[in-house]
């Protein structure tokens, strides 16, 4: 079944309000609802102090109305007596500023206090609801992400370096080693001398502000496993997951983190206008999907109308709540979930968008809401099947954490551009991408970008040697390579371990100036970035126009084993990019399942499943387009001889026998 | 009389310097003298030891001069030595640093040990200076403005609370409902936990970030009303002000303040160039009488030259100064008062410009000044009288606060924008304005308009209802209405309990994006905000012609008892606020005393008083215009028969006699 | 001998790569290296307890392949345990950070722990190498310019001003009247409250904050002093040296330094593009050179390649290495210095560009460092040989800090930009241009640029009228001798002292908007800043065209004795600027010595000495150009009759019998 709902807060309203909630729930189709979010100053009033029965009573209602509790630990918001019991464990930042209440996530994750108090909380939530006939889901937590330079995280970040590199003296000289002390006097001398980059004269070092990243990410995840573990004492049988923020800056490993939760969970609000928001969608599904190893996922939350950024407001066009519901299902969604149910009256996210507006029912958006419930009913067969894809993209947060850290490389590079530039050129060309850890199982896939992966360890730069020989496709694009686990320089030339393979040799790095485009001989340009490459080995495939490097490679590609190995040296413009993808696609043999029938209509043979398969045929653009497809059209319940008509912002569905 | 004069800071300057300054005085025609704005540290140079020597004198040279003492308390800015002797009672930021002496305002004004410092100097000097016949004004501490965020601040804040929810568990209750604090796991469960927003994790509490607006400018009230009733034990005859900023992010609700004070007094440093530094001048004062009630009111401080702003340096242009002063007062100034007499050497605002410049009185500067005085004698007579206006603008200091809290509406509004914008459009139909608080008496007025009034009470709302079922005129601009007192959205359609009067109802907000405009079928175009409207009962009488909204009402209007109410939904471009105005003050049957001779030249009928009334004419523009007038020209000492010819930069002030 | 190598950092390095460095070190010439800039943690890894092992076999190493040593005292990088040992001693920042090792500079400078570490990690240094034979030079510390705001800094700040002003309570009184602490009640009572001038609710005292970056200035210069005083005991025949950051916001007064320092030495990475750049190096280069005293002085640190700033990053084009050095040396630099040998593999600057790149050896960057190194040995016969120049820019580092406090002045005005416009015009008339103090021995020069010289001492003044009566010529800029050495200003119309010699009177400063231009009526425009001016006895030479000046001079000139001085009010644009210069030169009787061949080409006969002369010709154009010269071309080996080709991007170096 698809889940669709989303966060419910009852605490925040009062018994009539109740009663409309179950009775707009039914009119709309809502069948899971997830509550207790931030409900610990409810559930936990005074410290040690548990209060149920408004949860008990919640648990029945939507019990009652068919509605499934998918229940969250309230661990991301402590009370405000946690505060004033608990000041050691209040979050600290890089300059010593202590944080306090009056928001969320005022907590240390490192503190043990806090520790203790949340695995406390989780314990009695599960103790209480082991065997609710309507629970199905445990969300732990909410959007884990926030980090703490307190001394606390000091002790937790030597706990987590000492099993790194070692404890007592040799695991200091490892550490010592890897973080390059050497420069700018930084040796430690003890253990106790190493802490968190907080607030210093100038520049942090590197090695240990990616190790930093590294902690939180390993320590959010402890916090994570802890309350998981505590529940599953008291409830195998229900799955247990935590919602992942998809953010440009992320604080998670989600390799890592995708390996301990039973189904990935996202929340996704995508800030594009017009066509571009299928991209985005399109992305952070992608990743979903991949992160949980190719099974069915979860989207958490979502907006029902505005997203609001801090420079940007964007409104999902009328209509839009459908069509980009169905763009995450075609994905490999199994729910089309909201946060939240009914916006709030009070508070800092008083204006976010919700199911029930302020306005109430009467709405445009909740009858949107409506529909799409509806819909969603008539397409609940396609819950619990799969997708499979031809192409994937490395996708790698220590290259994210070290490319983006504060000044170290000469030019402000972002790691996500590079990724959404390749995904967007696949996603162009009519095909589902998936992604992979650097260090992944290549072989299920044809073609393979290895995009800005500028951390490459020993044992992932084999693995795309031996991808290569064995007969796959590879770009790599510029900056990958280059410095090892440590955050250090590979010598010799970049890409260091992947020059043999690709036959070049990267001299020097070029980056260009804010909105500098250098020409290349074959059409399009580069930006950002650009290297002083040799080929060595290789064939040049284009080459620089102008500047500097005019004359020098660009693009060059190698036959290695039964493969090839494509490297790029700058960032393509879209349409350069789009050619070039093009072309490693047709050499590696994939061509597309269905016809392209114009940039912003998508059509996909997503999902595959129990002797069928499901074609999903999506319209961002704004004209109507004559679609050739056959089979049964689930959302208007006919049959489709040959050919549907999609009218701008339409969706349609089509069961087809027999794996395709 | 018009009072004329400055800030003179004597200790600043030696014995032949002060000779100096009389002779110029008496030159200019300056009749007042505000002395002790910043001489804490020469009244009181160690704790508790106080010399008033150089006070004495000074008061013996200007009495003899012939010029009146504004006599100011020195409390804005604590001598050092305060700093060491009471390190509580310096003022905290938000993010917990402590500020330390070194420029001026370094307390928290909630602190004890500073309140009674405070009190006890305005006492000596209330004890020393009572009778002295120079005396004419108080002029209580400056520019009461700071908030601070530390302990005495929490404590005080929590006062407050109690004070407006109740002390006591039930009180907490209160609190904890009108906060919406079941958000985010906020709720109290004890006083103690209540704090002043400061530096946390994420957005704040919207609803506690409000009351700690109004509770400081609550604080700042009641540490003025007790240096006020300290001095008038004293002095009773003798009137107490102290001067207003009108900031473009005000602390103090000056509704509540405009009761406390004796006469209203405002600082004004107008930063538009060219002729819209007409409309800024004519916003202030337009805000200054109202608060006064209407009674003559004081310009405090103006700028001689030069204004300094962070990003910007505006220089008033020769000859502007006499024009400026002259547009105060035809909106009922009765004084053109200074800082500062003469310009600092050193310090701070060294380059402040003043009277008296660096370069002496062979100026430009002192020129004017001297022009200024002597034209100021021919226009005594206006002194006391009033004017009347039979339009008014709500002004709303919850509003302002509430919504411009970071990042809690969806978009970027700054409510004075609107209210700016409306008061252009009555001011450029050549009315005057008066400003009215949202719940004030309406009856006096033909037209009000309720701009951006988004925090809005049932009282209020009771009395706009009546207001137009009584037969006035009001028009609602978009944003009104939202929230009630506790900054809790009111459900089921915004403007909430304004939508009956209106026949209205908001579905969804619909914010704009940075720069995107939107036009409407009537011409112009809406910006910064739009709204997904209904008529309920209500004419449409202009729609959005493109966008998500288009073909949706814009703008509406609906008699209502016998009169007649309009809704707009976004921001109007100037030109079509204009007509929409234009329109409403023909419904309410306002016509123009004077006729309009060109957007830059401003016509006003605007004192009256004891038989007679004087008409301002101002010149903003660059072209010479023919003033249709007859009267007396009290600046050329001439009858007018029936015209007048003014040139660019000039104004002409003519008596008539009996009221108009 | 011309010095040829950079700072080595054996310690981050590992035997075979020192191999390596010594062979690749002799193939390019190299003939000396920087060791020990940031190795106290190699050098004492814990309190009180050295290791030398590694700093002998380095010291043996470059001895042996004849590189000599620059030897550099670790201090500017405390090793972490400094931060545990002395927690004091860490800096603080104005609003109360206190910072923690984990960069570079984590100290403060005041602090007694700090300064008697650092001093016995020098001493200890000293005792051991004194009498190497490979020892050159002492470097001590590095990049002298972290201030703090600790109490340290606080004794230290009040000791300073003690001596300045006087102890005890006279010296507070002199205080209390230089820092005009009559305003804004700041006058102190008692030593103890005078405070660095830290975070405080509005402005800062601008005299205080002046005398805090002198203060700072003399701190660090006492630091240094200690240092190279503790060397000298044990190698008095060593000189020693600090390498000066040529900052656009510097802390050091490097007047006062250069007095202390046996040689000037300056770090130089300039960020132009084009050629520009050589703009950037030859105001540098000149700086220097006067600095210390028209003797020859080092580059110490230069990029090979790319520069990384914050918000741009600039790369050398190929073959600019050579170009660039040698326009140091024309300029009178006897060195070409890099940071660093060999690019780092680790830490913050793992990017900072070096002699031998990541990818090694076998690079463009190694062979135009070895080509260098190959031309420097031809040129070796320069080194020693001095410059003379007939004109002189004032550079006055207390103009510099007062004008750029923080809005203090009524706009934004760059003191370095002014300098910078009137340098690049005295270069592109081809004339060697020397800087001066503003009250150093302007005898020396026929014409004198007296920039934005806006503190201005009665002696300085004094000078310049004998400097002009004497028959010198000066220029003189707008917001010169506005105030006095206590920051204060000086009345009756700027620029005070200067009046009566340049005949004329600012009556009040006019500030330009950003990006308004104010068009003269002698062409060119003003930008920036503008004054209305009166002449009192010279002649007006150029006149505003429009605006509130216009029709008011602009620039005026007079004869005064048996010199002229000239006054312009604005900052003129470039062509005007240069039309000016070219007048001055003129009538100062100064002629260039070479022919101007184009903007971009630089022909300059720089150095003299022995009985040669060399000129020195660099084409930083995009074309050829044919120079008439003669002599004997040192790089290419061979006489030039008459005349020699030069590409764009050469140079020639030709040597000439006799002195010019």
């Amino acid at each position: 079944m698809l889940l669709f709902g989303g966060d419910y807060n009852p605490e925040q309203w009062d018994a009539p309000t109740w009663a409309e909630d179950v009775a707009l729930m039914r009119e709309a189709r809502v069948n899971a609802a997830t509550v207790g979010v931030f409900s610990w100053s409810c559930i936990e009033p005074r410290e040690g102090s548990y209060r149920f029965d408004w949860l008990d009573a919640t648990f029945e209602r939507l019990h009652n109305a068919g509605v499934a509790v998918i229940l969250a630990t309230p661990t991301a918001s402590p009370p405000p007596w946690f505060s004033l019991a608990h000041p050691d464990a209040l979050p600290v930042r890089a300059d010593g500023t202590r944080l306090v209440h009056g928001s969320r996530d005022t907590y240390c994750a490192a503190a043990p206090s806090y520790r203790q108090a949340a695995a406390r909380v989780a314990t009695k939530l599960a103790e209480r609801y082991a065997g609710h006939p309507a629970l199905v889901l445990w969300h732990v937590h909410n959007e884990y992400g926030t980090m703490c330079w307190c001394d606390h995280a000091a002790t937790g970040f030597r706990t987590w370096l000492q099993q790194r590199y070692g404890p007592a003296q040799q695991g200091l000289d490892e550490l010592n080693e890897a973080w390059g002390t050497a420069f700018w006097s930084q040796r430690y001398g003890d253990w106790e001398e190493v802490l968190p980059p907080r607030a210093t004269q100038w520049l942090a070092n590197p090695s240990q502000t990616l190790d930093f990243r590294r902690f939180w990410s390993s320590e959010l995840l402890r916090a994570f496993v802890e309350q998981r573990d505590a529940i599953r004492a008291h409830t195998p049988a229900i799955p247990v997951t935590t919602n992942f923020m998809l953010s440009d800056t992320p604080v998670l490993d989600l390799w890592e983190w995708g390996r301990e939760v039973d189904v990935v969970a996202i929340d996704h609000y995508p800030n594009s206008r017009g066509s571009s928001a299928y991209d985005q969608i399109a992305l952070a599904a992608d990743m979903a999907r991949s992160i949980n190893q190719g099974r069915p996922w979860l989207v958490m939350e979502q907006a029902a109308s505005t997203t609001v950024e801090d420079h940007a407001v964007v409104h999902r066009p009328p209509g839009r709540t459908l069509l980009d519901s169905l763009a995450y299902i075609a994905h490999g969604s199994d729910s089309a979930l909201f946060f939240q149910w009914r916006a709030s009256r009070a508070g800092a996210e008083m204006y976010h968008s919700a199911m029930v507006p302020h306005a109430g029912p009467d709405t445009r958006i909740f009858r949107e809401i409506r529909s799409l419930g509806h819909a969603l009913e008539d397409l609940n067969e396609v819950s619990g099947s799969t997708t499979d894809a031809e192409v994937a993209i490395v996708l790698d947060f220590d290259s994210w954490w070290a490319i983006e850290a504060r000044r170290v490389l000469p030019a402000r590079v972002q790691y996500l551009d590079g990724v959404r530039a390749d995904h967007r050129a696949v996603t162009f060309a009519g095909h589902l991408c998936d992604f992979v850890p650097a260090d992944g199982d290549f072989s299920r896939y044809k073609l393979v970008i290895v995009s800005n992966t500028y951390v490459l360890s020993d044992e992932a730069a084999h693995g795309m040697h031996q991808y290569v020989r064995n007969g796959g496709c590879m770009i790599v694009t510029c900056l990958s390579g280059v410095v090892d686990s440590s955050n250090t320089v590979r010598l010799g030339g970049y890409p260091a371990l992947l020059r043999s393979l690709l036959g070049v040799r990267v001299e020097e790095f070029h980056p260009l100036a804010r909105g500098e485009l250098v020409p290349l001989c074959g059409g399009g340009y580069g930006s950002v970035w650009s290297e002083r490459l040799e080929a060595h080995g290789a064939d040049v495939l284009d080459r620089y126009e102008t500047g500097d490097l005019a004359g020098g490679p660009a693009i060059t590609g190698r036959a290695a084993g039964s493969g090839y190995a494509w490297y790029v040296s700058t960032r393509l413009s879209d349409e350069r990019n789009n050619l070039l993808v093009l072309d490693a696609l047709a050499a590696a043999g994939i061509t597309p399942a269905l016809a392209k029938l114009g940039p912003a209509v998508h059509g996909l043979l997503r999902r595959k499943g129990s002797g069928h398969s499901w074609q999903f045929w999506l319209n961002y653009g704004d004209t109507t387009v004559d679609v050739p497809t056959r089979g049964y059209d689930l959302l208007l319940h006919r049959p489709v001889p040959a050919r549907v008509e999609l009218l701008p912002g339409a969706a349609v569905v089509v069961r087809q026998d027999g794996a395709p």
